[in-house]
């Protein structure tokens, strides 16, 4: 493995991004279309930017086969300000909600919506999924939320729950490109998406800020006010790179984790964890950027080595990463 | 006037920047600090972004001379969410606000403010700026809020108005260069500049979302979750080329516009505003792009004709706006 190669970055988010697609975004940084201007200095009213965000809503829709009566919103705040547009706009209908709460971003979306209403955790337990057969679900919910992968726990949903008749709120955040809402692996940060069916419009409550009102947002189609332009010129740019190489699907078989499940799952074992080493997780951090490998810190708040695997990392990447892992276990794990 | 000079471009907002600035983001934009990486590839909580939102904060704290009991945070959400985040976070004490509404702007801000609490309008009347004298100001407001620049209606305040004892809340987001709130001219959309004196701190409402809790935002440093650190990037830039360039004093006299007042005012008359000709601005939108001088139509809502000048607008840029200009009224001005 030698220092060559070009830098492999493993960040949980902001993420890696497709070469092709940065590559181009420097080509024209300086003058978008023979503009003579940067794409950052157009307003978002002028006719090349409105281009961008109609063709962005476009290729999510044909991504991920959005049916007609769902609204493609592109909002600013982060996954975190979604936490608080989601009960401002969807809790008003019965003033409660169900939250299936599983780590910790799960977590601070309840605490977020507590601020708007009644809401009941169903799902304490991080370590373990609870079966879907065992869970309470309140009929009188607005909405039922859940987090498909909790990144910092590294708990991820099995399939998608079923709410009966209740309305069903996901995070997809930092799934591998099927995206719900906040995409970290198909864009830059500075921008949220967000999928909502056109019928649950309408609803906000009076203290909504108008910035994260999904009615005010689809009636304006995503310039109700200067969104952040250059993060959706980026993201269009990857959904079309996504379409080209084969859409969503090609997306999630590109890489077959399960091959290298054994051998991560062994290295998390010694370095990582609540009883991680410290030390060595510092010296395994160390020794993979000196190979350029990047990113691979865990969460601040609990530690040990995370390596996210999203849609631009390709399985010769992992590969590598595999390889280094192996021999770091030689050098420093339990000896037999 | 060739057509060999690189494009001019007048917009509002987005807005011209600086083309050295913009130079060196396209040279480190495929590997930042030769970590090859993209700056938009890494983690907000590297110690390379943590270093850029370090240093930007420093940057305005000295060139706005911010006294040290002032906090520097980064938003998102723009100036619209601005307008939610100021009364979740200051309304709280008297349950009142005074507004001082002379534009578009400042209007949309007290609609905003309405929806957590009373606020009172001081100037309803748009086109002429009523004598401070003749105000009538609440004292127990909890704060007095004004726009420095109402770039829609061409309003600008001629000084800080004085509110006693109530503190004053200034929309300064398209002034050139002094800066308060949400900056249009010294970076790319996507975060907005709040300065906050510490001690109104502390008394969000409950129901601020915690992306637009200042209290909240101040405590993480602005990391508080992932903000669009592109935007950011490219704003720390704008700072140091304008500290390098002789700071806030240099960018005010830089330009001075009044030289040119009397042609531009000559213009605004005959294609502009609520009287003015539609082909005939068309006409000279259309001219003025050929000769690459670009985002001069007025906001939608009034119409017309705009020039923003900002930092990166030199005097030679303006002196070819004016001979286009005076040109423009020979060929289709009203004949003497
Ligand atoms: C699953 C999930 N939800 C929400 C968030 C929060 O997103 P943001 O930092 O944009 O607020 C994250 C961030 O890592 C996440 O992984
Ligand atoms: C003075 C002023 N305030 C507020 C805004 C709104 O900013 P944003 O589009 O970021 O919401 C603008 C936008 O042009 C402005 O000129």
């Amino acid at each position: 493995m030698g220092s060559s190669q070009s830098a492999l970055n493993f960040g949980a988010g902001p993420a890696k991004l497709p070469s092709e697609v940065l590559y181009d975004v420097q080509q024209e940084f300086l003058s978008y279309k023979n503009t003579g201007m940067s794409l950052i200095e157009m307003s978002h009213r002028s006719k090349e930017y409105m281009e961008i965000n109609d063709n962005a809503e476009k290729a999510v829709r044909e991504l991920l086969k959005v049916p007609s009566n769902y609204k493609i919103l592109f909002l600013q705040g982060g996954g975190c300000g979604t936490f608080a547009a989601i009960p401002l706009n969807l809790m008003n209908r019965t003033g409660s909600a169900d939250y299936a709460v599983t780590g910790t971003w799960s977590a601070k979306a309840a605490k977020e919506a507590a601020k708007y209403g009644k809401y009941s955790q169903n799902l304490r337990d991080r370590e373990v999924f609870p079966d879907e057969s065992t869970w309470t679900l309140n009929p009188n919910a607005s909405y039922l939320y859940y987090c498909d992968n909790e990144t910092v726990d590294g708990v991820e949903f099995p399939k998608i729950p079923n709410s009966h008749d209740v309305p069903l709120v996901a995070d997809m955040s930092s799934i591998r490109c099927y995206i719900w809402r906040c995409p970290k692996n198909i864009g830059p940060s500075g921008v949220v998406v967000v999928i909502v069916r056109e019928d649950l419009l309408g609803n906000a409550m009076k203290v909504c800020p108008s910035v994260l009102d999904f009615t005010h947002v689809a009636k304006e189609k995503s310039i109700h006010n200067t969104p952040s332009t250059f993060s959706v010129y980026v993201m269009e740019k990857v959904l079309q790179w996504i379409k080209k190489n084969g859409g969503v699907a090609a997306m999630q078989t590109q890489i077959v984790p399960l091959t290298i499940g054994s051998e991560v799952g062994l290295i998390y074992h010694f370095v990582g964890g609540k009883n991680g080493n410290e030390s060595l997780e510092a010296k395994f951090v160390e020794e993979a950027e000196k190979l350029k490998m990047y990113q691979l810190k865990g969460h601040r708040s609990v530690g040990g080595i995370r390596a996210s695997l999203y849609n631009a990392i390709t399985v010769s990447d992992v590969e590598l990463l595999v390889k280094f892992m192996v021999e770091f276990q030689k050098q420093y794990g339990p000896k037999p």
